[in-house]
């Protein structure tokens, strides 16, 4: 229901038939002045109300004292005052029933905690109209002429902006301009989210039949996790392209936490957007190309191409790259061969990646009978051609522009037909030649970067596979405390209950075991002849260690001691354990020891969970020892994860083939590594007061695992914070 | 002599004043009838004369039945005729006294067995004649109009181009022609590299003051050593730009010996290359440009600039992208701040990167009271301009035109002036407004591309921080044998004389410590009773190990014995040591064992050398175990090393900060192993009979280190080949 709501609002918003202008002027300098200019210069459908209690009239205009008293149902406003008025020009907007109002002024959130007041001030202030920024550049729905930034010429496509500057917004505008056919539905300057957030704003695109593609420039999110849940449910539908700013910035903010201080947070987030789906950018010039040939092209489905070129070197070159990109250039068919050895020169090459060899120079439609029969071939599911292509008029004969023209009209039409794309780079794009244009017409986009085209084949490759297989891992959604059991919440509850803030390590092994986890329990003793007897019980050899909740690090406290072998070792460990913690810590609440076989040969892992700032709950995995603490060799993801998606984590860490056997080793129990993982990931799930867990070490064996250590620590606040979470997802969902 | 006669050779070459064309026709689709036709085309300042026996004339230029019936001095031929007709017209050419041949047909070394023989014999019989190719596009004089490629309208500047593909030769030659006012002095396609390699066009470049830039397009190396020694003495005058293709192949085609299976041969390649000062491009669509921001621009001395951007937007991508490519971007003098607060808006942001907030909007020439500002900076020795520049008279206002293009002439002039480079990026570039094309007369190169201005920035600032320091140990130069001594040489003879491929154990060692490496001998002992004498006198606990040449993975065949603390375990030891050897191998030639004490706690690391089919003696450090089995953390370079160059190899790999003490451990003695490396540099050096050398483990202490293990293969052709190779150094170098 209010679901419902909120779509019309935007509906509104995007649509509004009439705009007022919050701070009009007649001053040409000013914003006010430009965005009516604008509106006018643009033609836009609907109504315009200039605010201003000094004017008459502007442009033309009747200009309105005051919001209240224009005669007429407005949808959107444009405010230009600045921050301090934020407030009561918000209150009235409300009282209007206004849909949504575009806040340009800075001095907000982004300028420390003052402006954080005026923010949510202004917000609460809004009662439910809908806020695009503030410190937004604006707004444009290309379409209606509704035009409130004041960039000019913004081509119409199906493309969907959503940026936080200005200028990567005016970067893209002119790019489509000038080098493509395809251009905007929306733009909308995300600015600090005070209200809108992104994944507002891409859940409104995910339902417009419009739009198919929405290209992002981020600098930071406000909701991680919401905009992962919604992107997720965006890319079953449209491709996302991301791009993210700030790295260097970001990557020494991480630090903090344990497992957060082993790699820059922007890991975390590529490899959820991955998961979610999202195709990410690593350079500002391929957004647009990128944008631009997975709005209009067919996917590759089983990222295996063609190239087609008219020179060795072009050949090569994309040959290596989109090997290292992860593109199979695989093996034609024969019959494919026959097929290209009938019209190309003897000495071409026809092992992919295939060049002409100078069988195009008096010819280039030959380019369109290559393409035909290359995409014929079943082992082939796209096509990259690159070299000359577009240039034959201009380099040869003028004559063989007409064929190239031809040539492009056939390769237009051949996309269509066999649903394979065909992504072209040509060196003759900056001249502009008329056979370029054709192609962009029938959406074929061209570009003169060779790499930045096999980006292209990537991200065609990338989606077509997520849209085959990799979206079945895509789920974000905790259902909290759902898979609790009455045991476990009993421990937890104890815990809160004495003030503790972390479980006693075996309780930590009961919660996980208690979740399904392969734990061996530990026995707690509290004298010496327990101690024995357990021992006996269990087998020597035995591990024994320290139960405190005033001692957290119990090896630094002397509190270990590993492979007892007798009884006199067990009754020596147990007093000498006893005397090191009070050394250690005289007012130590001591509960006595756990005592544990030994477990066996093996390989050390780490996995552990912590909270992230952004997105949440995120695990990590990796290889015990230095590899962890120097080389970082470990992987993340944002939970939950399944057990199946866990696997790539473990194959994800540049020593996983240590976990295979090396030196003569057996091979470790890989699925048990991604079983446990998945457990860890439930364990989360169903207690929302772990703030952070650590299981270090694992050792795993041939056959199983052994959790030698297991920390988890508590806080009571997280669970409110995350029940608040679960709420207000259950709210949007409904 | 010789050098002084080839130069003289390769200037008739470059500047031909008369031209044969063996293989002229009349067929306008034969390259015997365009080369002639683009000579004439192109006004090629010399003579002409086709040679076919079946024509009298063509073009309107008499035609000669042969080679030497032609009545003149021939500087050079243009051979278009079947590889098969090459052997006697090279024999020709080679009586009538012709400098060099350009030989375009394919069909040699590049197919085969057969193909490397008709090249074999073309060479010889050329007897001093200098071949280009063969299987090349050709070659081009640039300002002589000597154009025998049949790509028109070469742009003239001061770039010399060396590759070996035809068609990215077109695609640099388009781009620049497109989006330069730079271009090319001369254009040599490499081809099969027969005769002249690489190195030699090189050397010409290098002593040509015209040419300010070499750019290279490399498929393969036939003589990887002398390019790196050539490279390095034309560094340090101008710049090598040079691209590398065949990657994936090149990968592929690694493995073999222990050592090179490490790591693809590129990886070697690339670290070589940036010693000799060689800029490295890793994609071709920044070629031209870092070719034409290096032929022009002053260098970046302390790798530190200012950006400066009319967004924030690209003013945060520049500055994640310039700091993940290891450029400072480094705060401005307070002085320097207040010049730009007076004449930049109070929201302007003044740490670096620079964004001037609409601060250019009404006026773009304020652009370059920035740029003037900035370059005072003393920390700030280079510009990177982003965003809008050039745009302003299309976006806002044409009159905003003729600012920029002030601006422009300014910028243009300070670069002269402060001997600082400034780069641009502009999305305007492809709407090629004027201010943009003032901007590249002045040199200053613009790109559409953030990410390409960006390594420009980085090649500026690698090749002047070259200029500086890194030239320093760009030594190639192998002194073969000098540094051997007697001992030393008396060892080698020995095992060669015995027929053995390698030393044993002990004398590997004993190479060592001549050397002056640190090595604590072992003792060769032949019965128990010598054992426990030695072990006594060295002190509990030792090692013992089998010394046999049929042995050489003595772990394998149970003949190493460790900690051995008494002189039971050493005679047990020895007695099971040679029982096992037997046992492994019933007819071994055993010398008895060596005893060693057993050295001290410390970290593993791995030495070792190779021959590397490209570049002949490599050398690998890594750290022991699995770092370098199964993580692949290892770092190459070309022998020699000097011990300072040894250690940038310590600090490369990703694990090095092992040896800076974990977990609580003392960190090591990397001194030690940077000594140990320059002194296996040196043996390697001093014995050219060394094939490969293994040192693994040495064990690195808080103090000094011990070698555990030595294996050195000899191999006796090595030798010889090795000799070769420095007779004809010392030929070139006379």
């Amino acid at each position: 229901m209010e679901k419902l709501l909120k779509k019309a609002d935007l509906d509104r918003v995007f649509n509004a038939e009439a705009v007022a202008i919050i701070g009009a002027s007649k001053d040409e300098a000013k914003r006010g002045y430009q965005a009516i200019k604008t509106l006018l210069n643009e033609r836009y459908e609907g109504r315009i109300y200039p605010v201003n209690p000094k004017e008459k009239s502007i442009l033309g205009l009747k200009c309105y004292p005051s919001l209240l008293d224009i005669p007429d149902e407005i949808d959107l406003a444009l405010i230009t005052t600045p921050a301090r008025t934020l407030k009561d020009i918000l209150k009235q907007c409300a009282e209007k029933g206004i849909a949504g109002a575009v806040v340009i002024a800075g001095g907000f959130g982004e300028q420390g905690e003052e402006g954080k007041l005026l923010e949510k001030e202004m917000v609460e202030n809004a009662n439910g109209v809908r806020i695009i920024g503030p410190n937004t550049s604006g707004m444009i729905s290309v379409n209606k002429g509704l035009n409130l930034v004041g960039l000019q010429n913004v081509p119409r496509g199906s493309i969907a902006l959503l940026t936080q500057s200005g200028n990567i917004a005016l970067t893209l505008i002119t790019e489509a301009g000038l080098k493509s056919q395809n251009g905007f539905k929306y733009y909308v300057g995300v600015g600090n989210e005070a209200d809108l957030k992104f994944h507002e704003y891409l859940e409104y695109f995910t339902e417009d039949p419009d739009i198919s593609a929405i290209l992002m420039y981020v600098e930071g999110l406000r909701e991680g996790r919401k905009f992962l849940e919604q992107a997720s449910e965006t890319t079953r539908v449209k491709p996302i392209i991301l791009f993210k700013s700030g790295r260097s910035a970001t990557g020494s903010k991480s630090a903090g936490s344990h497992t957060g201080a082993l790699a820059g947070i922007s890991e975390v987030a590529n490899t959820a957007f991955k998961r979610a789906g999202i195709i990410t950018v690593q350079h500002s010039d391929e957004m647009f190309p990128i944008a631009e040939s997975l709005a209009s092209l067919p996917l590759i489905e089983e990222s295996s191409i063609a190239i087609l070129a008219d020179g060795g070197g072009h050949a090569t070159i994309a040959a290596d790259y989109l090997t290292e990109l992860g593109i199979k250039i695989p093996e034609l068919e024969e019959e494919t061969r026959e097929k290209l050895t009938a019209i190309l020169p003897s000495n071409a090459s026809l092992v992919n990646p295939i060049d002409v060899a100078g069988g195009t120079d008096q010819n280039p439609a030959i380019f369109a009978d290559c393409a035909e029969i290359l995409l014929g071939d079943k082992n082939i599911q796209g096509l990259l051609v690159v070299g000359l292509f577009g240039g034959y008029g201009i380099r040869f004969a003028r004559k063989l522009a007409f064929k190239e023209e031809d040539a492009a009209h056939r390769m237009g039409k051949l996309v269509r037909r066999t649903g394979k794309p065909i992504v072209l780079h040509s060196l003759y794009n900056f001249a502009k030649p008329h056979s370029l244009d054709l192609l962009r017409y029938y959406k074929i986009p061209v570009y003169d970067s060779l790499e930045i085209a096999c980006k292209c084949i990537e991200a065609l490759s990338f989606y077509g596979a997520y849209q085959k297989e990799g979206r079945k891992e895509s789920n974000f959604h905790f259902n909290w405390g759902e898979k609790a059991v009455p045991e476990g919440r009993e421990i937890i509850k104890k815990a809160l209950a004495e003030g503790s803030s972390a479980l006693l390590e075996h309780e930590a092994k009961e919660l996980l075991k208690l979740q399904g986890a392969p734990v061996s329990l530990d026995r707690l003793i509290v004298n010496e002849d327990e101690a024995v007897k357990v021992a006996s019980e269990l087998g020597y050899n035995v591990a024994m260690k320290i139960v405190s909740p005033d001692i957290l690090h119990k090896s630094d406290a002397g509190g270990v001691m590993l492979k007892l072998k007798n009884e006199k070792e067990v009754r020596d460990a147990f007093n000498k354990i006893i005397k090191n913690a009070y050394d250690y810590n005289p007012d130590a609440d001591i509960k006595g020891c756990i005592i544990s076989r030994m477990s066996g040969e093996g390989v050390e892992v780490i996995i552990g969970t912590k909270n992230d700032d952004q997105f949440g709950p995120i695990i990590m995995f990796g290889l015990g020892g230095i590899l962890v603490e120097v080389v970082k060799d470990v992987s993340f993801r944002v939970l939950p994860v399944s057990e199946h998606w866990a696997a790539s984590m473990i194959d994800e860490i540049k020593s996983s083939a240590i976990l295979d056997g090396v030196r003569g080793r057996p091979p470790c129990d890989k699925k048990a590594i991604a079983k446990l993982i998945g457990k860890v990931s439930e364990v989360i799930e169903a207690y929302p007061e772990i703030h952070e867990m650590d299981l270090n070490p694992v050792i795993v064996h041939e056959d199983g695992l052994s959790i030698v250590d297991a920390r988890i620590i508590l806080n009571p606040e997280n669970m409110e914070r995350k029940l608040k979470l679960t709420r207000s997802l259950d709210d949007t969902s409904n």
